[in-house]
């Protein structure tokens, strides 16, 4: 799939600028990830340019934009529209797959390790490699193009969309799906078209998930959980999510598109998170609480907006007492206004009332 | 299935009424549908006397009532117990179909267009239909009486109750399940007895589900999804809603029974909604917001129970300072109670303390 | 499987010290249950003194514990870590079967009723026994050492994990997953660190579960539904959970570990309980509360925290009113000061104003 820069640019039309440090004509492109998912030898996109200075990071060969840049390290692959064409490039590194599977059985064309078992009620598509004494249940569906690593147990009814990554000694339980289409569209004469869904969910080691988990696939990239992650039944992570390493996600978790979590953060049950959040370390979440903002880490959150735990505490302490507090508040009123009256009344009478 | 008017009050043992419009004892009824989803040449019911107003917009053939009708413009059909007969009318339009399925791949009873592609290992019963270019992925089930239009796509592990009707150009993610039973009891002798569950699901053209959606099948006539709506991973929506066209739900929300929505309503993740509420056209609902009463239409919500943004947002607001709030209550209870104390004094010391 | 209990002691290089009522070396053991789950004849486990009072009400004949009881009515079995010693007990009892699964249709060595019906795509286990009339629809899973009753119906797709216990006339829908692993880790070197899940999930009869529903299995014993249960969609049920008879539980629900529920007990939909707890019998809990605490039954709950129906509903009348309480606290700090202000003021003045 490795291709030369050159003809990357022929295909989207595109206009080359030399990179300052690399990146020509000549130079080997190896794969195509979105900014900060990228490495060395790949071509990025640049679609927002508040993220320009990320540029000087970025190990990439070339960035697709649509507006050109006074200077960065990587060829600059200037195009018209910079998702009409990432798309294009995406497509050539993981060309759609046709999602034909074999009538039974695996494919002639994938490769499984000699120790590994495949109950023959599964379906394993062309192109998939299964490493050693990984053990594939009955009605486990494996589409075209995954790889999955030693060690791994799929439970019966798990299905695998196309392209997925499974490192070694993961556990996926029953009904659990990775890589279904994220939930992304746009309005078009009032119609709802889906945009790209061209990545893939990528588990790395001892990753285990519950049953009936669904994790989507990456708009251009990866959906990644990190190493060691535990994640219960029936969570919910978004497209393009980057969960991190040895978190654990309880049952029902709903995570939107495009989170990232640190390490050794934990999600209660019924939590959800907005879209693009960011937590921190160590970040632990109470049952059913929404998160609306990043959290820095190292801290405890609770409720919806979710909130640090020693405020969230005296709010919901305060709330309880509401209906005294109203009450108090009326009496508040009624005394000073009466205050007021007497306050108001001619000197004598006050002396009198006040005896 | 058509059946002569006749024949129906004779099989339900009822009395007949005729319409003032139309509706006689030859009348051909060509089915049965709950009031509000019934059309022309139909038969329908009316439960419940507050609707009977609603017979002069029918144009039902014929209606099954407990309590005859001063005058309707279709016939009427007098029994003792109007669920009982509309019952055994529904039975007769959509038998109850033997659930038995081919002991493997598709019955030589259902219609395959000739363009689809079934895998193998999918299941198709009697009696259903599959269009142009529709593809059934691997361990799908399509249990008899089901009608799929074209170019639609079936991903692995979904399941299809008897009678679903899906329309053209719908994609189904894995492990999604159409027309389960509502989750309707009734108690009887301290025992939950399940109620009548003889609909189905239909999705119009367009519609596409994420992975472990489950959709109930109606009581009598159809759960229904419009046309273009978008519908994100483990979304549950009860029986007999009707979703609108061109909404979009996001993961995990959740829709209880009876519930209708207009055009362009978008819910945002782990919503929920109370049973029989409609939400008019373009409401948004934001995240875990719980919605207790009808939704106008042209307007966000937020909170639980759901409330206007711009009331939910003060009341957001103002919960944040609970705590500081408490504190100033006690803090003008003090106030208030020194000057009440001071008000009581002898003029002499106040005058005194003053200055 | 039933064993001598001198082999037992031995089988844990345990010390055995014999019962007050019964219970010596020679003692049979027919079953290992966790203590308030154990019934006559059986070892139970005791790893928390302060249950140590529940021993004289218990009827087994053995208890495995690390700190010797200066009485028990049981043998004890004495060892240094519990844990450790009645994993190895359960698991003689229920060895952890290999899930090794027929290439295709029933195992020789499972006993099906000559009625029920088992469609050929199913897969049904060793030693699995099914009753009569109960039938299961293609591509269910059902594991090694799993019973089911007669006139249960197994809708296609359903998954139970080994030796899963299902009564008379259940009904599974679809994508229904009964004893994946229950969510428990304990963390070793920054590492989680799966602990013993040796139990399984028992429904009682009667039982409906809706689709896409999981159910965890125990850690040592069963996790368990009780008579008439009904159970919608995509709810999920924690390990060791003990829900009691003809409850409903709504959509979405989700019970965490080790809860307990009495009789007629109803969650309404994205109800949320927090581990460990008891819910009384007719307790009532409204849609999406977040349950912290114990229920004490014939009562109705709302809000997250949850609380009783009458204050919840004062508490959510305030916090409607949360911003003008805020504006009326600002006034009434304005109005004090002002009177404070003029009663500052010299007599003379104060009367003039008054005036």
């Amino acid at each position: 799939m490795n291709i030369r820069l050159s003809r990357l640019v022929a295909m989207v039309d595109g206009k080359l600028i030399n990179g300052q440090k690399n990146g020509d004509c000549d130079s080997i492109c190896t794969g195509a990830f979105p900014l900060g998912d990228e490495s060395s030898g790949q071509v990025t996109m640049l679609d927002d340019s508040r993220r320009a200075s990320q540029m000087n990071e970025s190990e990439a060969i070339a960035v697709v934009t649509a507006v050109p840049l006074d200077s960065a390290p990587m060829a600059q692959i200037v195009v018209a529209d910079t998702h009409t064409a990432f798309i294009k490039i995406v497509s050539h590194f993981r060309p759609p797959l046709t999602t034909d599977l074999p009538s039974s059985g695996v494919d002639p064309n994938a490769v499984i390790a000699e120790s590994a078992h495949i109950h023959p009620s599964a379906v394993v598509g062309q192109g998939v490699t299964i490493g050693e004494r990984t053990r594939v249940m009955p009605g486990v569906v494996i589409m075209p193009g995954c790889r999955i690593g030693d060690d791994c147990v799929l439970f019966p009814g798990v299905v695998l969309y196309e392209y997925t990554q499974i490192a070694d000694r993961c556990t996926l339980h029953s009904g659990t799906i990775l890589g279904a289409n994220g939930f992304g569209y746009r309005q078009e004469n009032g119609r709802h078209v889906p945009t790209a869904q061209l990545g893939f969910v990528q588990l790395d080691s001892d990753v285990e998930l519950g049953a009936c988990v669904t994790i989507d696939r990456a708009t251009y990239g990866r959906t990644r959980i990190g190493e060691g992650t535990k994640i219960d039944n029936q969570v919910m992570i978004g497209h393009n999510c980057r969960i991190g390493r040895h978190n654990l996600l309880c049952s029902q978790v709903g995570v939107a598109g495009s989170c990232t979590t640190g390490d050794y953060v934990v999600l209660a049950g019924q939590v959800g998170l907005k879209d693009h959040l960011h937590l921190g370390d160590r970040t632990i979440v109470g049952a059913q609480a929404g998160v609306m903002d990043d959290c820095v880490g190292d801290q405890v959150y609770l409720g919806s907006p979710a909130t640090p735990q020693r405020e969230q505490m005296q709010i919901m302490a305060v709330q309880r007492r509401l209906p005294e507090m109203r009450r108090e508040i009326k009496t508040l009123r009624r005394d000073l206004d009466r205050m007021s009256e007497k306050q108001s009344l001619p000197i004598d009478d006050q002396t009198k009332h006040a005896a």
